[in-house]
């Protein structure tokens, strides 16, 4: 299958699977679950969906197993932007081309769509009637958490936050982006790889190199798009983080050596992989290709 | 052992458990790691982690095991806490005697505070190292998972925001309640039972309803205190249900039949646990005679 059907396809099969998975708006609280649903079905890239699931086709495991994994980490990921966006951190009031959570509700109800979200995850790879061995659904809970807490995505936040106005060097540029993106697009290739039956240490090394390499060069690429794309094809504020008087790449490096890093780590991300793996290559290159 | 000397036992071993699990405040992000230990150390009552351990003496569980436990719904409950003092939220600057989260840093570091808290507990209950066989550490994790989301404690935040300023019935406000305060204390108390090797079917339904009316009950007295306490003595702002137009046990019933409420619940509490069961006996006595 083309990439780009074969994205859709994942693409759709996600929202589909998000949701049955999610609570139904009509179920009480009736507004927090109607936020909850406005804040993550509908739009995105659904990047972590993709990687969990070429991830997991490359390791052999099972399609509706994968969709659970994809849908847990969609919803960490959609847990941290609904945060993100609300007045006390980014004050964003624009997200997937929508109003951001907190503008389109409130403040206090954006702030329990985001915590409940979070547990909903959690929620879903425990589940009794999640496919895959109990071992299986131990590890990837406890990858999830590990990777999303204070010593990965939450505390990138922290970091971000810390950092802004501050001249910092690429090594702690990329430190930061290691907790903040990293983490979870790491979180995401390797819950596709544990869904597999059976588990190929060398495989899931190779996985684990290509998502360290693919979660910088997914930021190196957002921060390049963030001063060359508008706000309509990104469907979020364009230029927010030089108004937000953040350190990014393009700042740190200069637009034409952010593009090379971007080449670089995609180059290095599939050093590991050989040939067998055309779906992690494919994405690879949307990732780095990518306009919005 | 006397009540009170166990009870300053398990309090005791509750935060050294908590100093453990907590990350240092010395790793980076230093400033989100000082303001979680800062926010969940060094006070409370820990009712939850008395459930957890009560219920699982009850059944046989090892008290290494229970800590886990007990930490993993603390940290729930921290985390609930810090949220809900933020000023999006009820708005309150004081918090176990201290400034509230938001107040000591900002209400960025308190919105991560509270989302690395919650994400901690699952990795706790989820981590190769904690005692009990990969099944119990599953169904812990789906059970406080429950317990936590939009059908249960965040669920029941989200009742309560949309309640101010109403004429709720009993039945309102309990169901309310059975969310807020009620599924994590029976998660707490659960927790404990499933941390023994062996379960029985018939002690884990006894200490289910117990736990169902001590949560009613422990509402109904933190509403009778809250109008007849002094701040001081609270730890907390006294007098804030009242001030935010918050209906109340006190308030829809009159404090004489809130506090007949408490002894019923009490009672019914302890219905059918037998005579072989006093720390869960001194505790439902602790929790209806508390002063704050």
């Amino acid at each position: 299958m083309e990439f780009n059907l074969w994205a859709q396809s994942i693409q759709a099969r996600t929202e589909s699977a998000l949701e049955q998975l999610l609570p139904p708006s009509h179920i009480a609280p009736e507004r927090l679950h109607q936020a909850m649903r406005y804040s993550i079905l509908g739009g995105g890239k659904r990047v972590r969906a993709l990687l969990a699931h070429a991830a997991g086709e490359f390791c052999g495991a099972n399609a509706a197993h994968l969709d659970v994994a994809a849908c847990a980490v969609e919803m960490i990921h959609a847990y941290s932007l609904v945060h993100d966006d609300m007045p006390c951190m980014d004050d964003d009031d624009l997200r997937r081309g929508k109003p951001s959570c907190h503008k389109q509700f409130d403040d206090a109800t954006a702030l329990l769509v985001g915590d409940a979200l979070q547990t909903l995850a959690f929620e879903l790879l425990s589940a009794a009637d999640f496919g895959v061995s109990v071992q299986q659904k131990l590890t990837m809970t406890n990858l999830l958490a590990k990777c999303s807490g204070s010593r990965g995505m939450a505390g990138g936040q922290a970091i971000d936050l810390a950092s802004v106005g501050l001249d910092l060097s690429q090594e702690q540029l990329e430190f930061m982006h290691i907790h903040k993106t990293g983490a979870l697009i790491r979180a995401a290739t390797l819950l596709g790889a544990y869904c597999a039956d059976n588990q190929d240490k060398k495989k899931n090394a190779a996985l684990d190199h290509y998502a360290k390499h693919m979660g910088l060069a997914f930021q190196v690429v957002d921060d390049i798009l963030d001063t060359q794309a508008d706000t309509a094809t990104l469907g979020k504020t364009a230029g927010k983080d030089a108004l937000d008087n953040k350190p990014t790449y393009v700042t740190i490096l200069g637009l034409k050596r952010a593009r090379e890093l971007a080449k670089e780590l995609h180059h290095n991300a599939l050093s590991q992989l050989g040939d067998d793996a055309p779906r992690l290559t494919q994405l690879a290159n949307y990732i780095t290709e990518r306009s919005y």
